[in-house]
């Protein structure tokens, strides 16, 4: 059995160094765009996508140090899509990491700039020969980066998200959303793992079926901790989508039908990781982490 | 002498067959945002980045059609920077190229994500492998790119202009933030063709030297141009910066004075290209276009 939560704490400090090295010292007549970019990625979080990036490498026998590396570059896009994500023209969110959320902290163009420097840095640090000695693996590390994060990507999912207030939207279009919205990043931090590890085409495409299926696992799990959770305990304001309208997966199939759904999931990523044929056990305990989580 | 109207205009048609090939194709339940992206981007503006680019490159023997490409991937961040500093919370600019801004086409939410949605792209067509065949120079252009876009670049020049409004910034402090805002990415169109064709160390800081001047002569014609010129020429709203009582050149020196700035700059840009040592008549003529253009 593998000490998941402390695995996660050991490695949410690595990454937490290895963004500290990364992010522009706070200095010059623009510190206040620097300090805003240290306070949307810095001092909290799961870390979950940096996990997963680790994980999967580690499957590969990647040195610590690339994978740690790669993680922290998906966690400053990761981090920049929350700072845009909470802007009052979107999702118009008070807190974030039971924090006052970046443009409340600071103010909404310093917000927005923030974000925009963060995404640049996450390409600027994975072509950074620290990053891997062959510069190919680079370009593939920024193309699938890239790729995760533009219109058929993350930023794709944000736009139905919002088109999709008020709207009813069936099943299939609620998972077309997320898929896109949280799901590629995920799997591009999962796939990240074998681009490191030089891994074959079938490993690849399992990692992929698994983070697809942890992916839309995650997202319920939030819609349900939106619907029964505990804002002191998730550091995050509740009861939002249900107040905007927003179409869920648990809004359409119901807490219960919602948590059947993860079940099968659960079922179908494992039989993903088993194809890889190697121990995947950190992958398994945090499938069962994102199912069961609380925050 | 180099006829350069015709030579842009040209350019400008080549450029926008390249972002049409480039961007999106308009689909899917996100199709608003891939329009957002077309309209930020396609349909207007002078390419004067991707002009840069080309007419670097060509002093190195690059085929035109690569050069044509990172000088379009240059201006998919030119386009995302003109739409968020377009929003509100930024400059709040009702109109751009003669057409309502981004956010006044669409909304602010749609702005915000199409030009975060620019920014992937851009790096994501950089490390395609149409762009070069040698993935070590691909990783040199977003390096490159990554770094002008930045809190180093770009993004911190906004931030610094940001926080300029209504404060009385010196020629020291003007000339730094106009450094970051603008010179940065045309520093960066400049290199970019010395980076596509390997061009030597003594060539690239030559061309950056040209492009610092170049940049700084744009940016001291447009505050020209936001004082003395037509709105019906330049298709964006002026007198703002006086408005805002934003700290430029032209508030410090004076319309003489500035005028006086930009034959210095030219002088010094014309040193910078003779140490090329090859016909440097295009970019000469750049230059000359740049300090005398009316929009």
């Amino acid at each position: 059995m593998v000490d998941l939560r402390a695995r996660m704490a050991a490695l949410a400090e690595e990454v937490e160094a290895a963004l500290d090295r990364m992010l522009p010292a706070i200095d010059g007549p623009q510190a206040r765009l620097q300090e805003a970019m240290r306070y949307a990625t810095q001092g909290g979080g799961k870390r979950l996508r940096p996990f997963l990036t680790v994980a999967s490498a580690d499957l590969f026998g990647v040195p610590h140090a690339r994978s740690v590396r790669v993680g922290a570059a998906i966690e400053l896009i990761h981090g920049y899509s929350l700072v845009h994500d909470d802007l009052p023209a979107m999702d118009d969110a008070l807190t974030r990491r039971g924090r006052p959320s970046c443009h409340r902290q600071y103010d909404e163009a310093t917000a927005i700039l923030a974000g925009d420097a963060l995404q640049s840095l996450a390409f600027q640090t994975l072509v950074d020969p620290a990053t891997h000695p062959d510069a190919g693996v680079r370009c593939a590390l920024v193309a699938g980066l890239a790729t995760a994060a533009g219109p058929y990507g993350m930023c794709g999912g944000q736009m139905i998200d919002l088109l999709a207030q008020g709207r009813a939207l069936d099943l299939a279009q609620i998972l077309e959303l997320q898929r896109l919205k949280t799901g590629a990043l995920i799997g591009f931090a999962c796939e990240a793992g074998a681009i490191l590890g030089g891994g074959s085409e079938p490993a690849r495409a399992a990692l992929l079926g698994y983070a697809a299926d942890l992916g839309l696992a995650f997202q319920i799990q939030d819609d349900l901790l939106d619907v029964t959770g505990d804002a002191a305990v998730t550091g995050k304001d509740l009861r939002r989508d249900a107040a905007a309208g927003k179409a869920t997966v648990v809004a359409l199939l119901g807490i219960e039908g919602s948590r059947g759904r993860l079940a099968e999931l659960r079922n179908s990523a494992f039989v993903h990781l088993e194809r890889l044929g190697c121990d995947t056990g950190v992958l398994r305990a945090v499938f069962e982490f994102v199912i069961s989580r609380s925050s």
